[in-house]
């Protein structure tokens, strides 16, 4: 091999970030020299940002090859297959299409469902070739509307993309468990720390889904999870409560009136009764726009209320999956209209429920955290009012029971109880369940054991190549004041930088070319920085391209020293020259392995 | 690593090829697995194919990284930098191109000169940066207008596309050795026979070009070449030709007429005067349609008449060349208009002809090979009669003497003297000092040495990664009737198939199980073939998939003997079980090493 001379490299670093760079990891990308823009979420990746993603690729091969069989797809695909599974329009102006010399439609494939069923229509026969996990690692094209924050949004990108075909359920469960293990060990090789979500399969109409996340600023995604390992996209993320000591009654324990004049809000109540938001009831009136499916039976509009304790906040999403349709707040003349009831007084108690929520009626949801209360405070539903002593089921029936509110961070997580972390956090990979929908439509069928025309059942599987730089480099910035970060061995593009701090000194220039040999011998990935530089220069680079160590060829030399900088750990030592060698691979080597051993992968 | 059992891995060989495949390669890739096609000129790579595809990629890049950079450029290329280098509209229907969700154009990069250029220009500045070779392996779009063969021709591919800037020739001299260095080892260690021909720049406007080219019957270009290393294209081939011995004069050795009556071709006659072709001038008449900017002075159409020797015939592309326009024969009419002679009497002597090229008049060429030919027979220009004793320069006047014929099989190379070989090839590899074209147009400049701002020189480089592996299968196949091929190790999907007979006998079992876990120790990729098939069925399956190395586990283990086939070398011979790893993992050894020292790279 050829020793990799900084001097000879291109590796144009910025001191500055183009203005319109806003997220960590696209300031630092473009800083660092990885990355130029071409055009609006277009980038070409120059020498050390493709070096990056080599190696993360080299990564995710190697793994994927332990479960499945690699192939490579065209991006170019006919509209007929697109047709045949009923996503050519679907797919809508996120698909780029394009038209050939002969006028034939093609689009540039967002995902390859299509093709991968395609091929396992027209081949696969028997149960006897089951199962079958096929990947590839491949550009994805896909025209986002707003491209931006870097290589996080952009409109082509590298995916390794896997599908599994199984007999049936019990089989695609031992696949979907495979890509969960594999997943699992790509990530923490390449260094990240991840969450495993359980996702929403939504749209794509599947049965079990699982995002891998990475908690950092810049992501789009809101999760919780905690240190036992439970994790939820925020939208169906839940809690233990800490248990709340209800009021005591006041009278005869049923529900009274109480002037509350001008207090509307819980935090104006509060103040006005001298009581916590825990032990009020915040309600919450929308609209719903049901679907045409429910118009006959429910009506084209529908009134929801929720009941949530008054410390609490709605999480819409998780209202629209109860509600079925689009929502929107009812504005007081509603209000007024439909419930009899001033805005800022409207209560439980006397609101008529829809016995079920298939039945016709205002749909009245009781928040979870609500049950089992007692003497709680409410709107009157009357102008100035409150009540006190309200009890839920006892003094009013909802609807149903439901969890419809956002979870606090700090409070426990469901399974063990364990305290909740709360952030934003960016999608590396996804794990699906996809089912029977691309192999009906599509027409893929095989023989069982018994003789029989079966469908087989898929499974999809993605991860986001670049999705696995950015993220590292979001989380190691967040510790760098965004000003650089060191990315694990296994990715960065140099393990090492051998920096001769001084390449007029015959002494340094000798001895730096002998730890960079020395090094490269020990199978270390070295980048030599022979740059007739400033030693600040060279260092500010050197932590701008995120490599994690550094070994500084300075004055030290004389006496048989060179610094060493672990920059993963943040630790600077000085080592004896003969013993350099050994002390860098030796850490590499351990960082490189350790990993997989601690996740107990 | 996990053993790659055949019984397990999808690998769909059909016993025949769908009608429409006619090269080798295309009905063989299909046959043996490796692709289908999803469209025109659009195939995916299944587990075989992507596996070889893998291996060849790998080579480039460990070749490329000796002399360059990589990086990943966009497919996706916003119009502006194709306007800036003028390629927007030359490129014409055989670029893809398609428009965004906002309505901005955007092409499909059929390659990545103006990329390349684009940041060459933003992030270049001094001398001190240059040299810099960068390149990338990436998907590449091209509209064929009529896409066929399989992987020879289609609309989507690989390829390793590499652009090195210079400070100025001397410079472009070094990256362009560099990469002539680098292909060589490239296809050598691919076990590619190839040739490396001087090409025509034509169009791209460069200086000096090669192409590496395999001789294969698939092909589409013609060349010659001859064992010293002498290589060209039919286009500019050249050869030495035995000396011939002309004609004795007759009567005073002047021109004189022969009734010839009826006898118009060469055939008729040297048949009627009883001498050989090679002793006759053949007359070709054409009319060259001129560009505009020569119609002032030359005209609009000009006659160009070519004296060639008799056994000869015309190379239309040298030809066009020299006429500097479009070329078609002249009718009888036009003949006898021009030249006042009847067309099958055209002849040199009494012909006027233009005395420059750059003058008006007749653009009469006399081909080089009957330079120093005396007494030759030709047209009279007289109905029924041609003359002997013809003798160029003494009886007549060219324009110009020029190379303008077909070389033929079995010529002497022009260098050293060495028999061509004249056949069909396919071009793997192009390597071409490209100029300032896009450096000048798209306005990259840097300081040179005086601070003076100078335009570097570029050079570009291609290798077609699919074309190395349709090359390598048609070359193999040739030799196997078009049934099956056998890849060189260093390409093949694996090296080595461990055929066990007999599934249902537990000792062939164990053997092979042993076998094929000692060769993956020894680091041979293996294939175990554990499939309950007949061995025939598994024989022929082996052939087919090009692998090539064989073990078959059969009764011989009983005695402690395996069968090995060595099917690049067409050996089958009995090796002892405790042998057959240390024999075979050696054989591979060698074979991968050998090529490369044979070739002296």
């Amino acid at each position: 091999m050829t020793m990799h001379r900084w001097s000879q490299l291109f590796i144009p670093t910025l001191r500055e970030a183009p203005a319109d760079a806003e997220v960590a990891s696209h300031k630092l990308l473009l800083r660092a020299g990885y990355i130029r823009q071409l055009g609006a979420g277009i980038y070409s990746y120059l020498f050390l940002g493709n070096r990056s993603v080599n190696k993360i690729v080299a990564i995710v091969r190697e793994e994927m090859n332990r479960i499945g069989q690699e192939f490579l797809l065209p991006a170019l695909n006919p509209k007929e297959i697109w047709e045949a599974s009923g996503r050519w329009s679907g797919m809508g102006e996120n698909m780029f299409r394009l038209k050939d010399r002969k006028g034939a439609e093609l689009c540039l494939a967002m995902t390859h469902e299509e093709v991968m069923t395609s091929i396992a229509r027209n081949e696969l026969r028997s149960y006897k070739q089951l199962p079958q996990i096929w990947y590839q690692i491949q550009t994805k094209f896909r025209d986002e509307p707003r491209p931006k924050s870097g290589l996080l949004r952009v409109r082509q990108f590298l995916m390794k993309d896997a599908y599994s075909f199984d007999i049936d359920e019990a089989g695609l469960d031992v696949s979907y468990n495979k890509h969960d293990v594999a997943y699992r060990r790509i990530f923490t090789r390449c260094g990240l720390q991840f969450v495993a979500v359980d996702a929403d399969s939504g749209a794509m109409g599947g049965s079990a889904s699982q995002e891998f996340m990475v908690y950092t600023d810049a992501g789009e995604d809101l999760i919780a999870s905690s240190a036992s390992g439970y994790a939820a996209n925020i939208e169906k993320a839940t809690s233990q409560l800490a248990s709340v000591e209800s009021l005591a009654p006041t009278g005869d324990g049923l529900p009274e009136l109480v002037h509350t004049p001008g207090q509307r809000t819980i935090d104006e109540v509060g103040a006005f009764l001298n009581l916590a938001p825990v032990h009020q009831i915040k309600t919450m009136a929308y609209m719903v726009e049901l679907p045409e499916a429910d118009h006959a039976k429910l009506g084209k509009l529908r009134a929801v209320v929720v009941f949530l304790r008054g410390d609490h906040s709605l999480n819409e999403a998780k209202l629209l999956t109860i509600a079925g349709g689009e929502l929107r707040p009812m504005v007081a003349e509603e209000i007024e209209a439909t419930f009899k009831a001033p805005a800022g007084y409207l209560g439980p108690i006397g609101l008529e429920a829809a016995p079920h929520p298939k039945k016709p009626g205002t749909l009245v949801i009781l928040d979870k955290a609500l049950e089992g209360r007692t003497n709680l405070i409410a709107g009157a539903n009357k102008e100035e009012y409150h009540l006190r002593n309200v009890t839920p089921m006892r003094d009013f029936k909802p609807t149903l029971a439901a969890d419809v509110r956002n979870i606090v961070e700090g409070e426990l997580d469901p399974i063990d109880g364990q305290p909740l972390r709360l952030g934003k956090a960016v999608e590396i990979g996804h794990i699906f369940k996809l089912g029977r929908k691309y192999t009906a439509s599509m027409g893929a069928s095989v023989l069982n054991r018994d003789g029989k025309e079966v469908t087989p059942i898929m499974g999809c599987y993605g991860i986001g190549i670049e999705r696995i730089l950015t993220a590292a480099i979001e989380a190691s910035a967040a510790t760098n004041k965004g000003e650089a970060y060191a990315l694990h061995p296994a990715i960065a593009p140099f393990q090492v930088v051998v920096t001769i701090t001084n390449i007029g000194d015959e002494a340094l220039l000798a001895a730096g070319e002998k730890i960079a040999a020395d090094l490269e011998a020990a199978g270390v990935d070295v980048l030599l920085d022979d740059r007739d530089e400033r030693a600040g220069v060279k260092f500010k680079d050197a932590d701008l391209v995120g490599i994690p160590y550094r070994i500084n060829i300075g004055r030290g030399v004389a006496e048989g020293k060179v610094e060493f900088l672990d920059r993963l750990r943040s630790i600077t030592e000085d080592v004896a020259l003969n013993e350099v060698t050994a002390k860098v691979s030796g850490q590499i080597t351990s960082t490189l392995h350790n990993s997989l051993s601690t996740a107990g992968l």
